[in-house]
């Protein structure tokens, strides 16, 4: 490397061309190497306080080379739940909402539905009814709407739903429902060197046909829950298909297990919203050297929606005495957050 | 971005420290920016012919801007066996040889072993005898052998073995028995832009504590066979559990599975040596677009091993006849490799 960079040192320093060459090299080794301190404030939409000032300062230190608590780029994993964290998951999670259109399309081929708990009362337009069968419910609804396909047709099913469906409240596409504050850290956490990946109970193939353009992470960086595929050959060409049996549950004490299975290195930085979540911050915190726990804690009624304890979606209860025992960061969706949607201008 | 340029560049310009600097950012930014074109040749151990100049147009098509067969950096996703596509496999694979000797170094704390196959026998030396239970009795040894403990202390375990166990044949390090023009192709892709990921029937967990430092591909890019973990506290610290329950077979039909499980895209390019890489090459041979599916045959006898269509391990069979009959490239080791392993200056 050594002599091929002194005979283009050497190439380059003499012509106008070679010149330019340098320039254009020395501009792109700059935007690499400008760090978001020298840039424009790369957290806008987060009010100024504690909260901000702990992610500043923990990128800082785990950056600083040569400092107590540097962090080589590849051990620099990040970790964030999905739904609650990233995206809003209310009045329901928005994959039960793509399901439950899904049973609306796939209605005329299954006419045996208008008498098929819990089909019957999804088609009635009564969710309470048809998620009173609880999880044997859900299950029949999410193997009717998931399985069956390929892994291809799947995808192409995920992306037009994705490109027209508007949530109930906000009449909004819900990928405009994601959290701005969040997408400027994912971003800001890339700029400095972290690998960002979702650990999500969601779906794998349901996350992943969108998480790249919306969030900036590759397919390959999206854990989730899955279904069995298999193998097969039709017509002489390869397919997968989506088969009607769970293959893993990434929620809870299997976080963990899908990040180990998945990544195969313990996060240094970990964010979630929920009960859920626990695990995941638990096994973060675990690691040697400086580590950065997490929680969205949803508080703001108008804006957004104001959860916790109680709720059955995104419960957060033990997760929320956790990190008040262990002083994690629990974001004040209200009071840090300067806005929550880039639609909110 | 600019006005930061042109001030950088201004004081650069000025003075000594500041043209060090510039040199400094110049040299980085060659390295990334210098394309193997501009660079010494990248694939030195590969001899001059057919199947090199396959390799280095594939890159150049897939890599060309505007070009017909142009892919975007993110979709350059390349697949790659380990065992006898990356590294040796004879005269058995490297992961056996490792479930051996810790049979030998767990025997004291098992006494019952002695009178048990098909430990009794491997204990005695005799390997045929223990493996002529078949899968049973591998299953035995593997589960003996890879499970009951952390992952962490798993993981140590590997590199310890891996930093001093050598090879029966050649008495070098495992790690050492590593395909230089194989490396050579991994570094190759990378330069261009390629996302470069091992996809093996071995152990994803025993894999993972080297690949990095001796294939530069991380963790996170390792796809392979696994069994169960359980996420539990102990003593308060949490941990994960390698339990003796098969997860995962990383193999045959269930290459392209995992790939989709944990790529989620479609790889451009694909080598093995086997039949068990039959599926992963028809999947990736089925995308759109510009393919390249390469199969490395052992064809030395002299400088490694010889061997095909009746090989235990390693069958090459009915991967041969369709990389024949569909024109993949086939890999003559004999021919095409300049050299094998580093260590045969």
């Amino acid at each position: 490397m050594t002599e091929l960079y002194r005979y283009i040192k050497e190439r380059t320093m003499k012509s106008i061309r070679g010149r330019i060459f340098l320039n254009v090299m020395l501009f792109f080794s700059l935007a690499l190497a400008a760090t978001p301190a020298q840039a424009a404030d790369p957290l806008l939409s987060w009010n100024d306080g504690p909260t901000k000032q702990a992610i500043v300062k923990f990128v800082g230190d785990v950056t600083r080379e040569g400092g107590p608590n540097f962090v080589a780029e590849p051990e620099r994993i990040a970790t964030f739940d999905n739904d609650g964290t990233l995206w809003a998951e209310q009045p329901m999670y928005f994959q039960l909402a793509f399901a439950l259109d899904r049973v609306k399309a796939l209605a005329p081929q299954h006419p045996e539905w208008k008498d098929k708990e819990p089909f019957a009362s999804l088609l009635k337009g009564d969710l309470k009814s048809a998620l009173a069968g609880g999880e044997p419910a859900i299950f029949q609804i999410v193997m009717a709407t998931h399985a069956g396909m390929t892994t291809a047709e799947f995808e192409q099913i995920v992306k037009d739903w994705i490109a027209t469906a508007k949530h109930p409240k906000t009449k909004r596409l819900y990928t405009e429902m994601v959290y701005q504050p969040m997408l400027e850290l994912l971003t800001y956490l890339r700029a400095n060197g972290f690998k960002t990946f979702i650990v999500s109970g969601g779906g794998i193939e349901f996350m992943r046909p969108w998480t790249e353009k919306v969030y900036g992470i590759p397919p390959e960086q999206v854990v989730g829950s899955s279904i069995k595929t298999n193998f097969e050959l039709r017509d002489g060409k390869p397919v997968l298909v989506r088969l009607p049996e769970l293959n893993f549950i990434d929620d809870k004490a299997d976080k963990p297990v899908g990040i180990n299975q998945h990544i195969g290195r313990r996060p240094i930085l970990a964010f979630g919203n929920s009960d859920g979540d626990l695990q995941m911050l638990q096994w973060t915190a675990a690691g040697s050297g400086m580590r950065f726990m997490g929680i969205v804690h949803h508080t703001d009624a108008d804006r957004e929606w104001a959860y916790d304890r109680t709720s059955h979606i995104g419960t957060l209860d033990k997760a929320l005495d956790e990190a008040n025992a262990k002083g994690w960061i629990v974001v004040d969706m209200k009071k840090d957050w300067k806005r929550i949607y880039l639609f909110e201008q």
